[in-house]
């Protein structure tokens, strides 16, 4: 009687894949490729746009460019008419705007007189119909996190952003070795008792659905010095090898005893049925699966250990369903379309909530980050905040489920926790973070809100907004806030006086941002009407869409971070330090989510890259602050 | 002033799309191409089995291989010593049975007593661990329907068949035209006022996903000569060409007019947001689409036109969710594992039912048959008849709601009409087709249940189970059943009386068959005691499997109607004809599955191929047979 393998184990699943996943190493390498060859590849790092996009400002419609002063007065009783090349000139869609327009008339609100003359009834006000730079793009954004798979409309991302190339995962080489005496590779070579191989390719299928580079070895006989040396060859040719058949507990069984040669056996035997009689072993470092050779063991096998394996290589990005989460936002919609808005889902308090991106046509980046597909029908007004939706996901959900929900005021040290951890954020200001705290629609709001009477920032908001709840401040960083003006200052702008100088033209941030809270503090202090201000009404929503604006000419000035006019090369006119903490819920102090956020900003990397970009005191930075009682 | 295209139109998104597709023809031709390499290409009709799988008999357990009636006598008490070669060969798990065996006992049941003797307390029965031939694939049955997308799991099922070579639809090519005098290709041509071309490279991306070949063209200039020039050329050299850009009502976009001069304009215009001005055109019968040149109306424009084309022409299988349903069998699983079950779903009454496929880890075709998998977790015992479960679907849930759910007895003809329209159709016997439409877990159940005294068929049976429910018998076909012998009738096999001659082995159907049903009638007959018949108690699930088995010798004999026989080249002693018909409730009628089914039998194509098979009477087929009272 032949010997036989008897001990055979019965591992949990997620255990024998927990044990075996500590002891191998990622073996892929990194591989820099041409920007439209990485369809399907994964990122191994952030991906920063090089340049923004549009580059410069360009017509948003088919019309006539006009400088929006030259139109005042303008409306039904007193038409205005203009001459061509002098007052307008002719622009389509995704033209440059002359340099001495700031505005563009849609042609339909355009009446022709006679060659060269046109007639309007209504003024256009400044940047009307004007895509300005960086309003899809903005140059160093990041637009990939690393493990990113690139889908097709990141290609679009990636190229808008002017990469040249990306760096990647090489092609992980995967070798398949089918096992047995009985097994034959072609149907000329079928005859009693042989069978044809069709596990080989269906795991090669399965391979190749995951990116890999694949190569099936002859079937190798039930003959343990030929085991060895098949394996020994296609361990030496690849990364990583499947061996199949043979790894059970029978006479001819060779598979485990030879890899215990060789190397180690972590894992023989595991309770999942059916695949129990798999072996996850190892050979100088590298990995061999052992999967059994029954074609549906083999492939629950495979899905249950490889594919987790080489995802954890990899990251992963996949999948497509419909899931339901309550609006945070209003959405307007016309009767006339069906429209599709682009959103971010995030879970906050077993709640799914689903917040709309940008809705521009031309916002390729709200098409990376989507979450999902908000669908509003024809002949629907819209959605009203707090409604429940429907969502079609561009993401499996339970990568979904894992992220911090932040809402709040706007720092670049977002993008670098966001790098770091399964995170998504939303930029509406502080005060628009606050109110999302309110109704439960985020994890966390990053805030800036100055105390007019006391300088003291945030707590006192904080107590304003919650006052029966108990709740957490998270400090963040104290940041250096000041004026941002082009290399040089040719301007010669120097205090909040000079923004009233009626050749200054200024970019402000959008309402309930805490920097714009900021400016309108200094203004009171020194008793200005803020419509004295030209450009006061105009809004960027970032620190960087600001710094943008201002060093592509399209603004003088602007008030916002160091860190923001630094990396655009700007000129900063300090102001003063600022508070930018992170407030919670009472509740949520334990959530992992949060806790892991608390561990990144607590940690030297998180330090380190701050200090790199400057501007910034981290002396309390992850201390926690408890506001107002507890009332449950 | 230039010339501008004013009319564009608000066409309703379902409305374009289903006029633009009633315009064109498949442009795709049909290619045959070996079998390793049909990963992700769509079948152009339904796909055999060459052959049976396993094609012998083989141990479904390592072990020793026995004649069971020799081991007759074995107990606790009275231990059996067996002789190597004389009595008993060890066997690995695939191994072929050797030919004067008929059962396998587990190694762990086998107590080595000295070389070449072994010692045995329990006696084998009959078949005992062996897997019969066409356990998993039945020859001639049919593996994938027409217009499916070939995935990894398939390839299994394909080679396991015998399958060569597939008949798959030639890759769509497509031609992608950016234009627009500001386009520019490459990063080093960029300079102000220019463009770089990221849509050619988001829309290459999604058709390379959908299995096109594409070929980018170099942007063309906003000049209607060149457009027009541009457009021929890519009409001449792909199947299909995409132009981006160009397609409002601008000055300089001329990709309508030229479309216009070249061919037909279907479409200009149409309701949804992002995405209005698509042009859907038509030139020399081949397909121009016109995008949009905002990166995300071209996006979504292609989303909601070109892949619904492309998939109309290809058929589609894609998407990966969770949905829940009702079991509608009892799943018995051991604690010791997770277990993963394939199953498939339907729609019956509002209700997703859900049934579970074979459980063999051998049986490749579950995993291609499967709609989902059902996990059942470790520490279960499994899960009751009637209990809400959750599938992770495989399949797009929309095409599984339009499937017909057919449960009860087998005919070839189902495995026809399958082809032709979405159909699911598991195999339990006429008796359990009546159970499952008792329970509401099906449209239909296909019987032929014979009444004792009177005779006739299936009416008395479906007034016994439904006394108070008004049904609809849909009349199906008469069938010749008889008793299927090898080639010569080398046993002279004659009669049921043949069946009790002790050197005659014969193959039963399961429990609840008609087929069975009918044995039992004549054996009743001719007052036979049913145990007197060796192999009475051995069950197959379908004619074809009955016919299989005879035909691999594995028995002499078994009752079945005269298609399986004559598709195995069997031969076959009439016994009579049967009426094998279609129960309904009497609700379901005009159901459009029932409808489109009913339309199908009594179509020429049905009848056409049932003549062909021969054993078939057609003469009453969709007629319909009310029976009892509605009493609601």
């Amino acid at each position: 009687m032949t010997q036989r393998n008897v001990y055979i184990s019965n591992m949990p699943l997620d255990e024998a894949l927990k044990l075996y996943r500590a002891q191998l190493e990622n073996p892929l390498k990194v591989e820099n490729v041409p920007v439209k060859s990485t369809l399907h590849r994964i990122t191994t790092g952030p991906v920063f746009a090089h340049r923004s996009s549009p580059s410069d400002p360009c017509a948003a419609m088919d019309g006539i460019a006009v400088l929006s002063d030259r139109t005042q007065g303008a409306n039904e009783k007193n038409p205005m008419q203009l001459s061509e090349h002098e007052d307008y000139e002719y622009v389509n869609t995704g033209n440059l705007m002359p340099k001495d327009k700031d505005s563009v008339i849609m042609i339909e609100d355009v009446k022709p007189i006679h060659e060269g003359v046109i007639e309007i009834v209504e003024a256009a006000y400044s940047w009307q119909h004007v895509r300005q730079v960086g309003e899809d793009i903005i140059a160093y954004e990041m637009l990939l996190p690393s493990c990113h798979k690139v889908r097709p409309m990141d290609l679009g991302a990636l190229i808008s952003g002017g990469v040249p190339s990306v760096d990647v995962f090489e092609k992980l080489k995967v070798g398949i070795l089918p096992t047995g005496n009985e097994i034959v590779q072609e149907f000329d070579a079928l005859s009693r008792g042989k069978i044809i191989d069709s596990n080989s390719s269906v795991i090669e299928g399965l391979l190749i659905e995951m990116g890999c580079l694949t190569k099936i070895y002859c079937p190798c006989q039930d003959e343990p010095e030929a085991l060895k040396a098949a394996i020994e060859k296609g361990l030496v040719e690849n990364h990583m090898l499947i061996t199949i058949a043979g790894s059970s507990a029978g006479a001819k069984d060779y598979t485990v005893s030879t890899i215990e040669a060789l190397g180690e056996v972590i894992v023989h035997g595991v309770a999942i049925k059916p695949g129990k009689p798999t072996i996850l072993g190892k050979v100088n470092g590298k990995s061999v699966v052992g999967l059994p050779g029954y074609p549906v063991s083999a492939f629950f096998a495979f899905e249950a250990f490889v594919k987790p394996l080489i995802e954890s290589w990899h990251g992963q990005m996949d999948a497509m369903s419909i899931h339901e989460g309550v609006l945070t936002q209003r959405v307007v919609s016309s009767l006339k379309h069906e429209e599709l808005v682009r959103v971010t889902l995030g879970e906050v308090n077993h709640k799914w909530v689903v917040t709309p991106l940008s809705r521009g046509a031309g916002t390729t980046m709200s098409l990376v980050k989507a979450d999902g597909i908000l669908t509003i029908p024809r002949l629907s007004e819209g959605i009203e905040r707090g409604e429940k939706v429907s969502i079609k996901l561009l993401k499996p959900l339970h990568t979904l489920s894992e992220r911090l929900v932040v809402i709040g005021s706007h720092d670049l040290l977002l993008d670098m926790i966001a790098d770091r951890m399964p995170m998504t954020s939303t930029h509406v200001g502080s005060l628009g973070g606050i109110m999302a705290l309110i109704k439960d629609e985020c994890h966390m709001a990053p805030i800036h809100l100055i105390d007019e009477k006391t300088g003291i920032y945030n707590i006192s908001s904080v107590q304003r907004f919650f006052p029966k709840r108990k709740m957490i401040l998270i400090k963040g960083v104290k940041r250096l806030q000041g004026l941002m003006v082009r290399k040089g200052n040719p301007k010669a702008i120097h205090t909040f006086q000079d923004l009233m100088r009626t050749e200054i033209v200024f970019i402000n941030r959008q309402k309930g941002a805490g920097t714009r809270q900021l400016l309108d503090y200094e203004l009171s202090k020194l008793g200005v009407n803020s419509d004295q201000i030209k450009g006061y009404h105009r809004e960027a929503v970032t620190h960087m869409a600001v710094a943008v604006t201002v060093a592509s000419e399209s603004a003088d000035v602007g008030l916002g971070v160091y860190s923001a006019a630094k990396s655009m090369n700007l000129d900063f006119i300090e102001v003063g330090y600022e508070s930018y903490d992170f407030l919670i819920a009472y509740e949520m102090l334990n959530d992992f989510r949060v806790q892991h956020f608390i561990e990144l900003i607590k940690s030297p990397y998180f330090k380190k890259q701050m200090t790199e970009i400057g501007g910034y005191s981290l002396e309390e930075t992850g201390d926690i602050v408890e506001i107002g009682e507890a009332y449950d």
